[in-house]
């Protein structure tokens, strides 16, 4: 038996971190394991009536031990010698504060309990009026407009607006960080001994994605547009970066302290960190005129063009287009719904209302058995409830309701950012039950996909079919299969479980040099699909018809709603 | 102790009837009974899934006898005989056919079981496409609009839809029918022994709501517009009425027979019958600038304006208006929500759901005073819900609230029928409640309380105040004060249970010469209001303008729900 090369895809998640060990020939998993953010699941440094959410240095390295050394001690003896490569994705944008040693603030003397000096993860949204003044600007500084490859829109949830919300609002935090890394820029950089933010390895991903980094203006917006944005940003252009890099390059090699902590070879390689939707993209076998969605809570669209295709032409209404952000040499165009999964569960929180406030007082009343049932029931309609009205829903033919939704419950990311945008109901009769709607939220959240789809199109990226990875995406074929009829093009599932984290693998074995290419380790590495959507024609003709209802009941209600 | 005089008032609802003895001097209820349809509750001659519903002539006798000795047992010995009057209102529109003789024809041989020869209940919604045709020839004929003092929309609930629609459905019915009554008509003709459909005294409250019955065109429109709409019309009108009486009018004396059969002493006066609402109101003590809510499933909604102030002007977009409908010498102003109870008990039927789908297998499962427990919860659930959802509710401030929603879920009566509008629900986010979307429900009924008043108001007839009857006024006070905000009036509550009884009371009782006029009687007899709703300056302007926002959907939303 020959021992195999091994890579370790680290993904770090919202709320956890998740090591996975990979055959770097097939792509098999070997092991896995997870570990949770300690001091984030006890609801430290967070405010959620305020949208902050914050995130303590220390929960990513404890995280990052213990799942990597619990995966590898699943994989087997000497299962860590065997490992040539490591990659790791996170979750951005979510910068940190950092001093001239490239240590986050919350990891420094007087800092240690500071939210400030924590990384600001992707969902906080404490930045809201830093990032309408970005916008503002953008558009009327007279010089060009630094959002133009980000969709025309910059968001309260990116790198300049946190790092301008957080210099403005903490004066001991604007005065001891000395640069701001990504998450997934810090993590590499950690465990490969770069101490100087100067020199460390940047993300391509997050910088052109989140940070208006282009090489149309030679890296980062300059000087005079930072400054005039507001004083207090003057000089950290130049304690920032203006290298990026792709994931398929060796950040560096693992350092002696690391490889024993972790239980690997010092000098393992170590890939360039980039955005897990990115390299979920990649794991999931994305290729030209393919999008690949990532359907959880919310979605991330993925696409990518040939660079020379798409030119110097600009994608308006998306959240990003970079060269090289999801597989080296094209152009990554990311996209996404804010709310998918969410919507569902959200609506299923709306039925089980009635359980949460009124079976306590009968569960008392009901002693000796009763309670406990009582109990049982809530649980069980819980458990089931989705399933069930899946079930039902399945049951309704689209062309005989009256119902028509807007899926933007947590406000409308693409096409055309819109926070203030909220969801409808629209048709409702005495004759409406739960499972239409539930249908009609299934159908407004795929009308929110192919909405996606038709603005890719219109600007001129084709798009064939689908990649479908994520929890939803395994889980719910009801909904897989309404999305599908709606885009009325095939959705194939991608078979792995942990794709996001494979997807990182495969970017370590090429930063390793095991294959030359990320395109060579798809071929090598890349699950394939378990299932295929394939449309019902029927069904994909009617939602042609009620996709335009939906279109219209948007136009109708966006003024009204912008201002509820 | 003197032996006042008695009056019964009988009030025949959808379900039942109710024969309410009353004191004639003071209007106090000695007892009452309400005896249920029999045939009606076996659910015969009706088809929910088309909208048919038909009641039978027995079902009302049997009812009335049954009620009335009830009622007359319950008031104590010799009851009877102090009775001077009786008052009759019933639902309607609710036409039937009758023979020469004037007896339905479900009661002569050969159609007992025939659905075409019984009453057709207000909401029976089989004449939709006579309704269509009727609108269509009133504005496209050439002559007078005949709907125009009926709001200028004829509705597929009313006398002639529901005739033409019989007529051109059932020959047997066509050859046999020799003239229609509305049931309140034959009800008062039965029990006085007026057989001749000719000379039969029709109610002026129906004839003018629902017949298209004026002064201006001397009675019901005329033959040539008749036979346009179809020649299965031709003749009809001669069979039919010229002359109309209110109900403060002697209609006859009980016969023999009924005086028997009821219990009462023989040539006992029974005054014109009318509608249920109207007769409401004027238990409700109507007055000039007064609004009466009936606040039910849905509502009626009542106004009186003097006869020389309105002169000849017409309103438009409410549901008809007509001399003496309500009080006699005032015009009488009819409107209406088609959903208003109903969207409430909608959602209760909407959380429910999960229990009413889910629960039955729990049940199964836990065995043993689980089961029963389980059982034990889905009622209290069922039982609750609503209150609690109103508990909840309350707490909402609704300047904080994001939603907005349109009470159209059974289409919209007034102002401005249209029964392809639907409802709607904008402003939806991940942290929408049920308690939210509850309260905005309660608003959207309250504001489509608000578009009517402003419907009268701007057409010149003023409203100062609302009195309020009916099941939703005595059971909801969280309901009761949203309105009295949205509308920015109080609301006064009616004392009695039983309003509507109350008023045919009062009318018997000028019919049998008790007082000269109904406003005497009203001022003897009325109940009173026990609760006023004052509306909160603060609440009151929040919704002055979450108004225009309720407009504004509409408005945005109107086009589209008609496709829907």
């Amino acid at each position: 038996m020959t021992a195999e090369k091994l890579i370790i895809g680290v993904d770090f998640g919202t709320d956890s971190v998740r090591a996975v060990i990979i055959n770097a020939e097939n792509g098999t998993e070997l092991a896995n394991e997870v570990a949770w953010y300690k001091q984030w699941s006890a609801g430290k440094y967070c405010d959620p009536a305020k949208n902050m959410f914050r995130q303590h240095p220390l929960d990513y390295i404890d995280g990052m031990v213990e799942s990597a050394t619990g995966a590898l001690a699943k994989a087997g003896k000497k299962a860590g010698s065997r490992v040539v490569g490591i990659g790791i994705d996170t979750t951005g944008s979510t910068p940190g504060a950092v001093d001239r040693q490239g240590t986050p603030l919350a990891m420094t003397k007087g800092f240690e309990e500071n939210p400030n000096a924590m990384f600001v993860l992707w969902k906080d949204h404490t930045a809201v009026k830093e990032a309408e003044l970005i916008n503002k600007v953008a558009r009327a500084w007279g010089g060009t407009d630094f959002t133009k490859y980000e969709g025309g829109v910059y968001s309260s949830e990116w790198f300049w607006s946190k790092i301008l919300h957080i210099l403005r609002e903490d004066r001991k935090v604007r005065a001891a960080a000395f640069s701001w890394v990504e998450h997934c820029d810090w993590m590499a950089a950690l465990i490969t001994g770069t101490t100087d933010p100067l020199t460390m390895k940047r993300s391509r991903c997050a910088a052109g994605h989140k940070a208006m980094w282009h090489a149309e203006w030679n890296g980062l917006p300059p000087e005079e547009f930072l400054v005039k944005l507001d004083p207090v940003l003057k000089g950290l252009r130049a304690r920032l970066y203006t290298e990026t890099w792709t994931s398929d390059v060796k950040a560096g090699g693992l350092t002696d302290e690391w490889a024993e902590r972790l239980g690997l070879n010092p000098g393992t390689a170590v890939a360039v960190g980039a955005f897990d939707a990115h390299m979920g993209g990649v794991g999931g076998q994305i290729t030209g005129r393919t999008l690949v969605k990532i359907m959880g809570t919310s979605t991330c669209d993925m696409m990518v063009a040939p660079t020379r295709a798409l030119g110097t032409k600009t994608v308006p209404g998306i959240c990003g287009q970079v060269d090289g952000s999801i597989i080296p040499g094209m152009v990554g165009l990311e996209a996404g719904q804010s709310a998918f999964g969410d919507v569902y569960a959200w609506f299923k929180d709306i039925l089980a209302w009635p359980l949460t406030v009124l079976a306590p007082a009968s569960g008392k009343a009901g002693r000796g058995g009763g309670g406990a049932a009582v109990a049982k029931l809530r649980e069980e309609v819980e458990d089931k409830l989705l399933d069930k009205l899946a079930e039902e829903a399945a049951k309704v033919d689209p062309s005989q309701s009256t119902l028509i939704a807007l899926d933007w419950l947590n406000g409308r990311r693409t096409p055309f950012a819109d926070q203030t945008l909220k969801g409808a109901i629209a048709g409702l009769t005495l004759g409406t039950t739960a499972p239409k709607i539930f249908r009609a939220l299934v159908e407004a959240t795929a009308f929110g996909s192919r909405a996606i789809v038709e603005q890719f199109r219109k600007e001129g990226v084709p798009i064939d079919s689908v990649i479908a990875l994520g929890g939803i995406s395994r889980k719910s074929p009801f909904v897989m299969q309404v999305t599908a009829d709606v885009l009325g093009m095939p959705i194939r599932v991608a078979a792995s479980d942990q794709t996001v984290a494979l997807g990182a693998g495969m970017f370590a074995s090429v930063a390793a040099g095991v294959y030359k290419n990320v395109s060579d380790a798809q071929k090598k590495m890349g699950s394939g699909f378990d299932k295929t959507f394939i449309p019902n024609p029927r069904m994909a003709e009617t939602y042609r018809k009620l996709y335009k209802k939906y279109v219209m009941l948007g136009e109708s209600l966006r003024g009204l709603l912008q201002t509820l």
